[in-house]
């Protein structure tokens, strides 16, 4: 950036302006470190090298400021895919494409935060701009599509309950539910346990694609993807 | 409790025997009070009033301590309906009984110890014998049924993605959607909000069953489970 700023005095070196986004930000980085406990006014004023009371020109306080935290991560969630999806012959088509694209986006972006999902979860969206946008985006797509509006909110916080579970799932060890030797209880767990690793190890390269460090988490997940999506389509006039 | 019980010297004061059983059951209620940070050997000891010593001829350390308190939560999860389920014509019926008293019981649990879903849903169950009975029981249910054995897994960790985020959403305040007053973004949701609670609201007497201190939270749970036995009954033969 070169010249001064419009609207500040020339001379005066350029340096952010402390902002709601930036202050989201660092506070992210923060929670994200240290969990919840660990972010404070004080705290977060020593991140960005400000007094708290500049902080408190821009924040309430701490309920404010997980506010922001959980608008910047709901701000990554993608569910552009939802403007698409119109009433008549391809609702259900393009209803299933915006349904899973959001939820592919939605469950990356918590399995980048998983400490943040017990929070995020149970978080008023009331006052989080960017949340609200995302679940207006999501509720006109189900809408357009035909879904009774009665039932927009129970579908939608079922898929969210899905998403959560299958997020922290994605940080699952890829043994969680392997045995150790000599461990002979549980014959019938240990026989499907078994099958579905040995079904999994043998499509490695096809599903080489997968970003989960968990390689045993994308099949559940896609299979319960597919049960809430085709539930969905049934509720479409 | 009258008398000396039998196999200890008698005049000898009863008192409870340290066990694995005694210490799990310490253990789930200090890391329920103060999360797994505040849960060490030292703790834990002062908590029962014995050595830390004496702990470790039960507890291998702090990894096994957690697993004892995995199995505490988890051999309260009834999975008994699943013994119930058999081949035949019944099977479908009897599996998506079994699929939905589990999957009640399942939330119920883990919705009374809601700050141990992020630990549990990502702990090994080798060690964890209860947790082991229970997933055995649950996986010889879906076998028994027809479902193939290597969509077992995949079929009981989706159920577990949607019980662990049901689990926390029975704690979202009931205004989680909720909009200030002249809060005028968002006119989609805002609209499949008010139909939901109006809808819900209107029901409540019929609902009152419910333990939930959330009312919202279970018909999204209801039909998100519907949606999830509905799948499940279709990988049967």
């Amino acid at each position: 950036m070169t010249g001064p700023q419009p609207g500040r005095r020339a001379g005066r070196p350029a340096k952010p302006l402390l902002n709601r986004e930036l202050i989201a930000d660092a506070a992210l980085d923060l929670v994200t470190a240290d969990g919840t406990d660990g972010l404070t006014m004080k705290s977060l004023a020593g991140r960005l090298g400000v007094s708290v009371s500049s902080l408190y020109n821009h924040i309430a306080g701490k309920a404010d400021l997980l506010t922001s935290v959980q608008d910047a991560v709901m701000s990554r969630v993608d569910a552009s895919a939802f403007d698409s999806v119109a009433d008549g012959p391809d609702a259900a088509d393009t209803l299933a494409e915006a349904l899973r694209t959001w939820s592919h986006s939605y469950r990356q972006v918590f399995a980048d935060y998983p400490s943040l999902v017990p929070l995020i979860a149970t978080m008023p969206v009331s006052g989080a701009p960017a949340t609200r946008r995302m679940y207006d985006t999501v509720a006109a797509g189900l809408l357009a599509a035909g879904v009774p509006s009665a039932q927009v909110v129970p579908v939608i916080v079922a898929f969210e309950s899905f998403l959560y579970g299958s997020a922290m799932d994605v940080h699952a060890p890829a043994g969680i539910f392997g045995s150790r030797p000599g461990e002979q209880d549980a014959p019938a767990f240990r026989a499907v346990v078994e099958s579905f690793t040995a079904q999994v190890d043998a499509g490695k390269d096809a599903a080489s694609s997968s970003a989960s460090p968990n390689p045993y988490a994308d099949q559940p997940f896609e299979w319960g993807l597919d049960a809430l999506v085709s539930r969905t389509l049934t509720l479409l006039g």
